[in-house]
This record gives structure tokens, C-alpha cells and sequence, in this order.
């Protein structure tokens, strides 16, 4: 078992990266120079293979293998066998997930699927949830006739009790980076005879997930996150097995079909979580995506999930020495993969950090959230963003105009 | 006015490739030695412009902007920006088109978004239709509770003047490439009270597309095909821009809101048709489109589809002289921009004609079609496959096991 301890000079943490077992998994990434990136838990990094094999993806297989690619590049096959990557990441069967779509588009397709199956036609969600968890079943429940109940924070799991509906609930909230137990969450959704739609977007890749032996039936969750798969990369879809087959999607394309190319009249959905596609795979994204997850190949979940613990303990400590509002949970165990600290500047003091070449990103209205990616992140790293931030605070260097001048996206 | 007459001989093939006013777009092209490629229609080849294109999102967008590219690079920007280059290919106001999940998606939210404004719940599918139209009808019929009318060939319109329901319909027929009157057909649609939404897949890139103009007020079409996208390369939608305001996208995800970083709990749609956007876009697909789409810039679609009728004549008149059954239409206006010729071994045939470095494709259970994309396929291209095609089936060269061994995707 590995321990990471929270170092308390720039030296321990120097001492601390180079006996990092995930020391050398950095050197996969084609990070820039002069930039410490705390913000793959917003956009993960490329890496060097990932950019090596979408080059592969559009000069030999699009430009010469042309539509034979289909089936000689195995292009077919990318939406499982990425799937299958992701599983091991997740804790499940290689054969239950499947890359499709956006999370917003899978989460409406799940939880579709959900309604006639719990026991009651009722769509929970809390109000703290990602907007677009909030706003996808907003939606559903105007086409599909369902009820529809916005919860508070951390009362989604109470009123699923009452209701047996369809909670849609993050593993890690965005905001502030809380975890939920995900085995009691299941444990008491079965009672009930409801369902949970989990949202892994920012779980997968930075912690120890245990779907299947948590209980835990259909997930949906990000690429382009910690799974580093490039921008807008398409999203992952778990059904556990022995449930997909009471599942219909509701957007039933035809990559979903028992047989895509027989071109039948009559929607017959595949087995599994393949009935969970739509339509035509992107694959340039897919092939970035596919070497992307190489980089978390030989090392345990519980690994990443150490050390991204200890990165977010070191955060955590010296925004205590800063006097600094800690939104995220202190006990490790209840952290996801960022740290957020809340500043009513916290946009300026963001940007002034990204002038500086260290990139955290900031959330409405007031969090600046910092993250602390295992695969790539070093301590000394987190050391020197905390002593630019440090500085920046002392000398008030986020009061300038340009620093306050709103992006189109945060 | 550009005249394309029908060739006799290679000579005269020859002579109008030379004087063909397209003929500097085919360097455009990072087409393979060796190859005629006459499957436009299913899978567009690349433009040198558009790998390069992908390699810049790629290596310095993504790997050295990182998440500052979403505002420094314009990604934010390139669902509306390449959804305007679009809009002058199918006749429409350049903010009134959107690119955005895959053909299957749109139709789902398009349709849906129908259902509330016509005279009747009602959806409407011609069995002939491509399999995915009639299979997101399916779906849809199903959780909104709308009726599904599934008719015959050509009698789509004739139900949706009855029923003033919404009607998915094709301007291109998928299998032997008739061509439906927009116009007319909107203007029996406006009568019933009833909506169509347009699936220009098979149409974008090699008709005279005159949407707006014809009345059409919904569409959602492929990147793939014809305007050479890339596999997998995310669709439009079209929403003529009075319209949009009337029209509820069910999958309201956080980049149809109208502030989606606000991270406000209600969903308030965006204006226009950006409310049609779901999840997050993906990138990589987007930017190798944007840069596809400009080897049409300069060329009038007149020109497109004059030289695909031509090239369609061609290919009509060697089937004829070969005794082949011809399955498109003959009028060239009444048809699109690939011929279907009908073979009992056409399977084979065409793996015969692959062999040879000939791509055409095939539909079960027995349509080959040949793709005329105007951009970059030659008359004397078109004359050499015949003459290949003529080979094989007076040597019987298509009667080998290999060309029967059924691949996952035809």
C-alpha cells in the first residue's frame, strides 16, 4: 500500500514526487511549459498518444482506409472496447458500459428508461446538482409525463425513499467536490423500489469506484475530465447486465439495433448496454479517448485516489495558513478530486493565477476550484500554486481591470 | 450557366474533366492513389485542410491552450460558426442553422419539439425511410405518448395532410436517391396545420438546396456524407429563425441554456435554434468540419448538382448499355447525388469492385450505389468503374467466397 503524507515544505514535497509510483505516468502527458494545470477536473490534458492516435485516426484510417475503416480499423467496435477501458475505472463488468453521446443526452436516455421500471413515475433531483442534471430531467419530465421533484442539497436520497422514483445524483458534486456513499444510496433505493442515475463526471479517474459491488445499476459520466479524452469527447453509459434488459432507450437510432445494417423497418434493441447508442459514433474523439485511458494502465484506482487525497490535504493546509474559506469536505474520504476555496474575488483571483501559468477554474459565484488530477499533478506543483496564491492575495494582485472582464466560458 | 453534357467515351470524359469548373477543388482532397471513390454519399473523404485542421485542435489547441481554448480558440463559437458555413449549402439564413449531436438525436428532439405545435399528436414515417427516422419515431411515439403513423412509400404526405401530425421525411431517399419537392410539400404541410422535419442526410453538399426559399421550416442533415466531415462528425439542425421561440427541445442540456455558466437551477432555452444544443460539443469533430466545409467556398450549388446529374447520367447510361437494373430515378432533377443499380450478387460485386480499388457501397438486400460527390469525383473516374464494373460481371469475377463473407458494416 502506498502512503502519501501531506508534506509541509516545498522539500517534502519534492521528496514526495520522487517516490510517487505515478511519477512517470506524467512524462505520457504533452503538457505545455510553464503551466501547473489544476483544472482536469474541468478539461483533462492531452497526452501524447491520444495526440499520436487521432492523427493515426484521420490521416491513415479517415484519409486512406476511407469507409472501409469501419470494419478494418475496428471503428465498429470503438464504442465497447473504449467501454470496456472505462469499466476497470468504474468497477464493473468490461462488458457493461458503452461510450455515447454527451452526458446531458445519456442522462435523458437512462433515466427515461428508469420510469416505467421504479415505482413510482417520478423524477427526483437536487438543487445543488449540475445544471445540466437539473435541466435534463426538467425536460424528461415535461415529454414523458413524469413527476418531477427539485430537492435540496443531500434530500434527493429521502425523497427517492418516499417516492421509489428516478434519482439522477452525482457521485462528486461539481461545486464543492462532497462524495456520496454510493453502496447505502443503492442499498436504499432497492428498498424503496426506485433508481438512481449516477452522474460519475467528476468521480471517474480520481477515485476508488466500486460500482458493482456498491449495487450501484446505471451510470452515466464525462471523458474529458480525469479520463483526459479531448474536449467534448463523447460520454460513457454503465448498465449493470442483468438490468439492461428491461431497459428501452428512448432515442432509439439505429447504432442501437440488434443488427444496425440489416436495415429493418421495426426497432429491435441490442443486448446489453449497446442499446444505449443512437447514432454514428464520432470517431476521431473515440480514437483520442481510446489512447487516453492507456495512461491509467498498471496502476490501482486506490493509488489514485491516495494520492489525490494527500494533493487535496496539502491544498487544504495551506488555505488554512491563508485564512481561506475551505468549501470542500476536510475528511479526505468525503473529497472527490477537487479542492474548492470560495473568495467573493475568486474570478479575478483565477484569473490573476492564470496569468501567472497556474490554472485552477472558478465556479458561480464564488468558488475557485483546484484540481488534483493523480496521473499528472505533482506535489511541489501544488506547493507553488499555493505560494502564487499566496502572493496574490498579499499583494492584491487580482485588482486590476483586466482581471475582472467575464469570459463567455468560465 | 456551366453545361455538363453526357460523355460517350473516355476521350470526351476527359475532355469535360478539363474543362470542368470543380476541377481544382479534387486537390482539396487527400484522396489514396489507386482509388475511385464513389461512396460520398456514406463516408466523405478528407480535405488536406481538414487533417490539418484537426492537428492544430488537437496539438495546440487542446495540448497547449488546454481549458483557456474554449475562449481563446472559439471553440465556444464553432457550433453556430460552422453551423453558418452549413447554411449556405441548404439555402438558409446563416443563424439559423446549429451543428450538434448526431442525426438519430436531432430528429429525436426536432420531432418532439413538433409535437406541441402541430394540429395533431402524430408522428408520421414512410417504411421506405431511412431506418434511423423510422426508429426515433418509434422511440418517440412511445414516451411522449404521440400516435405513429407508419406508411408506405410516398404516402407520408398524404397522411400528414389527413392528420396535420409532423412528418419525418428525407429530401433524399437513402437506397435509390429520389428527390422529394420541398416546396410542395411544405406548402401541403402549412395547409394541414402539420410540420416536416427534413432529413437532407443524402441531400447537403450535392443539391441546389433552396430551404428556405421552399418553406421548409425544420431540418436536421449529416456532415459526414457529402460535406465530408469526418466519420462521425456531429449534424446540424435547421430552425427557421421565427420559429425557434415556439420550439421546446426535451433534451434541455446546460449548452442550449441561455447563460449556461451561470449555473442558475431552471432551464431558460437560448434564442433561435442554439436551444436545439444538448451537451457539451465535441471539438475535435467540429474543427476538422469547419475546415472541410471551405472546399466549397466560391462554388454555386447550381454547379454541384449540375455536374452530379451529369455524372449520374453517366453511370445511368453505361448500366443501361450493361442491362442493369437502373433504381434511381432517371429524370436527373427528380434525382440525388448517387445512382442505385440493382444486382441479386450485388454484395459480391461490390467487394469484387473494392478489390479493384473501386468503392462503391452496397444496401441489403440487393442495391449497389455509386456516389457521385461532385467535389472531387471525375467523369473519366466514373467511366473507368463502369469498365471495371463491366469486367466483373462478364468474367463473373464477383463469384469468389472472399466477396461473400459478410462484413459487420456494409
Amino acid at each position: 500500500m502506498v502512503i502519501f503524507s501531506t508534506p509541509r515544505s516545498r522539500a517534502e514535497c519534492e521528496t514526495l514526487d520522487a517516490s510517487d509510483p505515478l511519477r512517470a505516468v506524467r512524462d505520457r502527458f504533452a503538457l505545455p511549459d510553464g503551466v501547473i494545470y489544476l483544472d482536469g477536473h474541468s478539461l483533462g490534458p492531452a497526452t501524447h498518444a491520444a495526440l499520436a492516435r487521432v492523427e493515426q485516426a484521420a490521416r491513415r484510417e479517415w484519409a486512406e482506409g476511407l469507409i472501409r475503416s469501419w470494419n478494418t480499423a475496428g471503428w465498429i467496435d470503438l464504442p465497447r472496447g473504449v467501454g470496456a477501458k472505462i469499466a476497470r475505472l468504474i468497477g464493473v463488468d468490461s462488458g457493461d458500459v458503452l461510450v455515447t453521446d454527451s452526458v446531458s443526452v445519456n442522462l435523458f436516455k437512462l433515466a427515461a428508461a428508469c420510469l416505467p421500471v421504479a415505482r413510482s413515475r417520478t423524477l427526483i433531483v437536487e438543487a445543488s446538482e449540475f445544471p445540466t442534471d437539473q435541466y435534463i430531467a426538467e425536460g424528461l419530465a415535461g415529454i414523458a409525463g413524469a413527476g418531477l421533484m427539485r430537492v435540496g442539497e443531500n434530500e434527493g436520497l429521502d425523497a427517492l425513499t418516499r417516492t421509489g422514483g428516478v434519482l439522477i445524483r452525482s457521485v462528486v458534486n461539481y461545486r464543492a467536490a462532497h462524495v456520496l456513499d454510493v453502496a447505502a444510496s443503492e442499498r436504499a433505493a432497492w428498498a424503496a423500489g426506485g433508481l438512481i442515475v449516477w452522474d460519475l463526471s467528476h468521480a471517474t479517474g480520481v477515485l476508488d469506484l466500486k460500482l458493482a459491488a456498491d449495487g450501484a445499476r446505471i451510470a452515466t459520466g464525462c471523458t474529458y475530465k480525469f479520463l483526459n479524452g479531448g474536449p467534448g469527447a463523447p460520454a460513457f453509459v454503465y448498465v449493470r447486465g442483468d438490468l439492461a434488459e428491461q431497459l428501452v432507450s428512448p432515442i432509439s437510432g439505429w447504432f442501437g439495433h440488434a443488427d444496425p445494417f440489416a436495415f429493418e423497418p421495426g426497432y429491435v434493441a441490442r443486448q446489453g448496454v449497446a442499446r444505449f447508442a443512437a447514432g454514428t459514433p464520432g470517431v476521431l474523439s473515440l480514437a483520442a479517448l481510446d489512447a487516453a485511458l492507456d495512461a491509467f494502465d498498471g496502476h490501482a484506482l486506490s493509488t489514485l485516489q491516495d494520492k489525490a487525497r494527500a494533493l487535496g490535504e496539502l491544498i487544504i493546509a495551506r488555505a488554512d495558513a491563508l485564512g481561506l474559506d475551505v468549501m470542500s469536505p476536510r475528511e479526505a474520504a468525503l473529497r472527490g478530486g477537487h479542492v474548492s476555496l470560495r473568495h467573493a474575488q475568486g474570478y479575478a483571483i483565477v484569473q490573476a493565477l492564470i496569468a501567472h501559468g497556474i490554472i485552477p477554474d472558478f465556479r458561480a459565484p464564488d468558488a475557485m476550484r483546484f484540481g488534483v488530477a493523480p496521473l499528472y499533478v505533482r506535489f511541489a506543483d501544488v506547493w507553488d500554486a499555493m505560494d502564487q496564491l499566496a502572493d496574490i492575495l498579499g499583494t492584491r494582485a487580482w485588482d486590476r481591470p483586466e482581471f475582472h472582464a467575464r469570459a463567455k466560458v468560465t
